[in-house]
């Protein structure tokens, strides 16, 4: 385990990885985070949050987050970065932005749309519920020692379609698409929007479920819908999340990925889905 | 019934709705059309189509849609637009693009980001199930007469939560927000990537399911991931696809809702997400 995934001292990593510099004129600086890195390139949750980062600082930024579209053009590479954020329009109780991240050496690697909302109290009615699972406390947590830097960061206990460890052969038979995980940050810290949004990309790649082999994948483009504003959030503070993630279809190189994100309570935070490349 | 929606000759009114007359520089004019008009502007599926169609007709355009995301900022009114389309990234196999909607008295009325790709043969496994109903030729067709021109475009058959007459007052209980639609084109017409994304838009919004009463609703942002390319479109032709929708949370204003749409032979074409504003 990183030192920076322990208890710790001073700023939590997640912090430090998305934060940025303001620039003037919707402009800011950043620097990647070795301590959230991935195959090629950041987790690419760590890059959703800090686009979503820039957003929030904004200064005519008013509202919270309702929907956040990010799509990624191609690896960012170590290293500083730039972040460029455009307000579209806003309205009476909703406002538009559009993001782009760029490098130097890169050109863009990542665009971004946001939606944020001043919400108010409205009749309320939940149709979905959460599945139903074993306490985090009584699951154990998934071991990750080896493994990728952004991992060391969460705490994963699994509740169900736990995954096996992967051979070089894809199972003769698919299993399942779907998982259930409780998600929370080794190192404790309430959460937020920024975190909300990552924890939304720390599921598996549903073909390392279904074909119990390794092959290359990549997020395209992931779609966010929260379902809460910052008392919600508040409510929650650093109690792990549970996350519900499955697959429809697998064709021509890409697949979906749905994920439901839900509080302790039963509360649905936010809903993701994704478009994911393979190569098999 | 207007008498664009029945056989008719001459263009399809889809196609006229979403027509588009390039300016260069990847600027494109179009018209707003009294045909597909919903409460207070376009239905928005047909305003997604023409900005996806502004895409697909960009001289620079590579491959098939993968992920289309529409975020509508304020009512398109009737009359002329412009539509900007801005190249972002072109990689070897993927295509990343940002438009925006403006019209001289609204300013940007909607922006939309596509990802297209050139798809390949790979390993494929849907996990997802088309629900088991009725064959459409067994369903009644739903009456649309005195209701908004945009629905006259549109046969629906519904085979799972047909929606009642729409009472002033709510149900006392929430009633199941989930319905099952055969969708097709009163004018025959064969199905096409502007096609599958307008009937995505098409799913009556869910609130009513649930209240059985009319309450101001909109969609802010909708997703659209296509799973299929030309040739799998083009094996579905004109017969009729199956719509699913559901919605899992209503809270503070705003609304999810998923819509699968599905082959008649069983095959996902594409899945949908919005986020929907509703007043109530």
């Amino acid at each position: 385990m990183n030192e920076t995934a322990g208890p710790g001292v001073g700023a939590h990593p997640f912090d430090t990885a998305t934060t940025l510099r303001a620039l003037g004129d919707g402009t800011f600086a950043g620097r990647t985070s070795d301590d959230y890195w991935n195959f090629t390139g950041p987790f690419g949750g760590a890059t959703a949050a800090t686009l979503l980062r820039a957003v929030m600082e904004h200064p005519r930024r008013a509202g919270t987050p309702l929907s956040f579209t990010v799509n990624f053009c191609a690896p960012v590479a170590q290293g500083d970065f730039t972040i460029v954020v455009r307000e579209i329009r806003s309205n009476r109780s909703t406002q538009h932005w559009y993001t782009e991240l760029a490098q130097a050496d890169v050109g863009i690697a990542a665009t971004a749309t946001a939606v944020f909302a001043q919400r108010r109290a409205s009749w309320a009615h939940q149709t979905g519920q959460m599945p139903r699972v074993a306490a985090p406390e009584d699951l154990p947590s998934l071991p990750t020692q080896g493994m990728m830097a952004w991992m060391q960061h969460y705490d994963f206990r699994f509740a169900g379609g736990t995954p096996r460890r992967l051979s070089p052969t894809p199972n003769v038979e698919p299993e399942s698409a779907r998982s259930q995980v409780w998600i929370s940050e080794r190192r404790p810290r309430p959460l937020d929007f920024l975190s909300l949004l990552a924890f939304g990309d720390t599921f598996f790649g549903r073909i390392f479920h279904v074909r119990g082999a390794m092959v290359p994948i990549g997020t395209v483009s992931m779609t966010t819908h929260f379902h809460v504003d910052a008392g919600d959030l508040a409510a929650v503070g650093d109690a792990p999340v549970l996350g519900e993630a499955d697959a429809k279809v697998f064709t021509k190189g890409f697949s979906d990925q749905t994920g439901d994100l839900w509080s302790r309570e039963g509360r649905l935070l936010a809903t993701s889905h994704q478009i994911v490349y393979f190569r098999a």
